[in-house]
């Protein structure tokens, strides 16, 4: 019999998406078998210097490889999606998600030259059977199309796990959050519900993205001169607003920004972005057309440094400059971190002389997350007899928590975790039975969990003050120093400017030398250090500033 | 006959403050005799790493020195007062600013032992005659007290300066905005208003700073353990209303944070604070009291790393542990840029179990700065000649400009700015009349303005992917190298696990250097530069990285 297998307990770990907004990634498991939702990446904190993205550190997954029976994807972000290409190049396993998660997613490993041959579409209303679990595919409304929210059934009981999520009932490809399905669940019982936390402090309902096509219609009525919409590439449903507008208004369309242009052709493709014949021209032909009969979907909306708009508010776009008289809509809002960028980009291209649409009051962005309002439905649906909260920093989380127990759940049975928990259930019980490792994993440029905590101490200290190299020549035979030390700086302060300090740094080394020679010191490490302190503590009195000191002995 | 003086144009030239949020300057020139307002700092930009903050960028004025006649200060906020400490040892003027703004402001001239004697103080309603001008305080609220906006009364004709300011109708100290003096200015005729531009793009009226007392007034009254109150240190009227409530609910208050405790100190001495008799302890004393008959009043609102509530936050204050209990209100919202840190220290304070009461929508932080319909009404109260919008960026400056325009102002009339625009008025003209240099200068450790370009160049290329020390060891007689080249990284990768790349990379260098002897290239120069080319290809190709390169050749 199925249930018998394992210990009879079910295991929920999430790796990743708890306690931060990103790099979402749960295991479920039972017995000797489990299964990974979602595998995103995050964006590096800014203390990362250098880092390129961060993902889950799946050493867990890894070290269970032979337990692993397949990735199920909600939908296509790349904080759902963007690990697998790492991710992929360690496990072989299929791959489970809707037709345009797995479009996006095959575009992705195809530019990171990953092959998988498991990718395996279904449909929302599909169940599937995947080792003893069987997991069900949700319908559910979100910032891209396609999204899903899963039921789990396990041996243990059914597990709801919402994905990104919110209830738009008035939905621009008209499917609707899939309200009956969640309510059956609810009726047959669910053991554990796991819902999207990310706006559970916003009251309210978070309105309708047909709310932002009422404000693109407002924006292209009036605009004298081209329009320009900035937009996530991922949220089709925004772009096909745009595009339904400019037809409105008899406009032309030009999609611009390697990611625009990768979503675009695939939801053109598969069927999820629809556009008149001749609608759609290539960057190239706007010259052909009155400014007024133009529109521009661009990349750019959080002021990406290489982005197209932000190349364009910068004048340093190789096909298209703002003029005045040009509108752009920047139709998002900025990530937390971005606001500083976001703001230069709209300075910018103020400066170039366009108007510049970019605050939520006018309407032009709406958010793909479910307000509190919306949360208390699906808490009111689904009836779960435990809730984890996940996708959220913890004080997402914790509003989520609260907002289950002011509806009456009781505060032992609503799980707040953090990525590495360990949660056992039984049919009836449920606890925190251990913590796993699940730390970052660090991806530079080619490199995967190379860069640690040793090299990003010294991106650090080499970014806040510089480095001061010492080369000191000390003659193989006497022990003594052979010439002057050498010092080289990089990043501490404009050495021209800065020549007695210099000199008497050198100044400082030679004391130091010979006080090691008066005492006998020979051992290079004793020496080396001897300068290292020397060294920090007179630059540190002298400028406030404590650069690395590297001092490298040559023998001559 | 004053009037007479110089070539009988006005010049009105912004040196901080415009296209930014901070250190804000304007020098307000007629003929040879200048007035500056106002000398703040700015934090650094992201990309300005290592650097401390930055002040404006003071050349015009020093060449100047003999025409400034005064520094006016409208109130003692960092962004208005922060760059005196390095001014003032360049300078030797009259400063002019209320009691308390003085009172700040000598307390950090202390701090960085600058000696002013010069500091002169006025009260609001006055009126002081400076070379050719005749300069008025005129009262504003702020969040911080003892502010004024100014009227410049000049031999052209009278400009009007609102400072930072919002129109509160039920102020703490009862003392409102002075409509009526700015509505007599209106009156009589104002040549130039420049207004504050913060709040540009927010509709309707700030709250009062009442309303913050409301909030306090629900949390205190239910917080069941210790109450600690993050806000800023200048925020008096913030630290009155939660020193109040204390005090209502027989809470003692324990003042916590450097600056925090200066500003109390400084605020009750001069009677811009008030606490009875014993509602201020020492934090040493909180454990004589049961939890919930305490109150602390700290720093850190912004998340800041070395603040007191993120060291309780992280476990690491001396003084004060966050418990289960603990009630901690951020009665504030982040700084753009700032978002992150604030998220992060309320997601460790939940950790720790306390109540963290941080959003906007609680009603525990309220605006400094005037919203669209208190903007109207300064405007129709000035009704002024030309309008400068001042005190924003770029797109704060636009969106008062176009308020300016919907109210009836002639677009012309309205001059949008940027630092070292030199503006001339006449009686009844204005215009652009030229640029001078007003970049910035960068402060780091004790240097001024000695990191530029080339260090903060260095420093991020340092910070994305480390240095590579490249110790060529060169016999002085044959030219040949003499042993293997060492190398030497940090910051690059982690070394212990890349054994074979840094052998590699010491074989490239090998490389160049028989190409070099072979074609007799003996330019320390030219070899360095070959060894640079040859790294950064390889180890770009290897890892995708650029890390500095820095060859050093030794004779031995």
């Amino acid at each position: 019999m199925r249930s018998d297998r394992g210990d009879g307990k079910l295991k929920v770990i999430p790796l990743g998406g708890l306690g931060e907004i990103g790099k979402n990634m749960t295991i479920i498991r039972y017995g000797d078998e489990m299964i990974m939702i979602d595998a995103g990446l995050m964006f590096p904190e800014n203390d990362m210097l250098g880092i390129d993205l961060v993902i889950p550190d799946i050493s867990y997954v890894l070290e269970n490889k032979h337990c692993l029976k397949a990735i199920i994807l909600t939908h296509g972000h790349e904080d759902h999606i963007g690990a697998l290409p790492y991710i992929l190049k360690k496990l072989t396993v299929p791959v489970y998600g809707t037709r345009l998660t797995l479009g996006i997613l095959a575009g992705r490993l195809k530019e990171d030259g990953v092959e998988c041959r498991g990718l395996r579409a279904v449909s929302s209303g599909e169940i599937v059977m995947i080792g003893c679990f069987s997991v069900g595919f949700i319908r559910v409304n979100h910032s891209i199309p396609d999204s899903v929210g899963l039921s789990i059934k396990t041996p243990v009981g059914m597990i709801v796990h919402t994905g990104d999520f919110k209830l738009d009932h008035t939905p621009i490809d008209g499917k609707m959050t899939d309200f009956r399905r969640f309510a059956d669940l609810g009726q047959r019982g669910v053991l554990l519900l796991m819902a999207d936390s990310t706006n559970a402090e916003k009251e309210g309902h978070t309105p309708s993205e047909k709310t932002v096509g009422v404000a693109f219609n407002r924006v292209f009525q009036s605009a004298p001169g081209r329009i320009v919409v900035a937009t996530f590439s991922s949220n089709v449903h925004r772009i096909q607003q745009a595009i339904d507008t400019a037809v409105r208004y008899r406009r032309r369309v030009a999609i611009l920004g390697r990611s625009m242009v990768n979503v675009v052709n695939t939801s053109l493709e598969l069927g999820y972005l629809h556009a008149p014949e001749g609608t759609i021209i290539d960057v190239e032909e706007i010259r052909n057309y009155p400014a007024n009969k133009i529109v521009i979907i661009t990349t750019g909306s959080q002021g990406e440094p290489m982005s197209a708009l932000t190349r364009m508010s910068m004048s340093d776009h190789r096909q298209v400059d703002i003029i005045p008289g040009d509108t752009v809509v920047i139709s998002a809002t900025p990530i937390p971190g971005n606001e500083k960028l976001v703001a230069k980009t709209v300075d910018n291209l103020l400066r170039l002389g366009a108007n510049v649409i970019h605050r939520r009051e006018e309407g032009i962005h709406v958010s793909g997350h479910a307000a509190r309002d919306e949360l208390r439905l699906i808490h009111n649906l689904i009836k779960p007899k435990f809730f984890m909260p996940v996708h959220g920093e913890l004080h997402h989380l914790f509003a989520h928590a609260r907002l289950a127990e002011e509806m009456g759940m009781n505060r032992e049975n609503i799980l707040v975790g953090e990525n590495g928990s360990v949660f056992e259930f039984t049919r009836d019980s449920a606890k925190l039975s251990g913590r796993i490792n699940a730390g970052v994993i660090m991806v530079d440029g080619l490199g995967v969990g190379d860069v640690g905590n040793i090299v990003l101490r010294d991106r650090r200290q080499l970014s806040q003050d510089g480095i001061l190299i010492v080369v000191v020549p000390l003659n193989r035979a006497s022990g003594r120093v052979a010439s002057n030390p050498d010092i080289v700086s990089r990043g501490f302060v404009y050495v021209r400017e800065s020549e007695h300090l210099m000199d008497e740094a050198r100044g400082r080394v030679l004391q130091v030398m010979r006080r090691c020679r008066d005492e006998q010191i020979t051992d290079w490490l004793s020496i080396k250090t001897s300068i290292r302190d020397a060294l920090t503590q007179f630059l540190f009195e002298q400028t406030r500033r404590r650069p690395m000191i590297l001092p490298i002995i040559v023998e001559v």
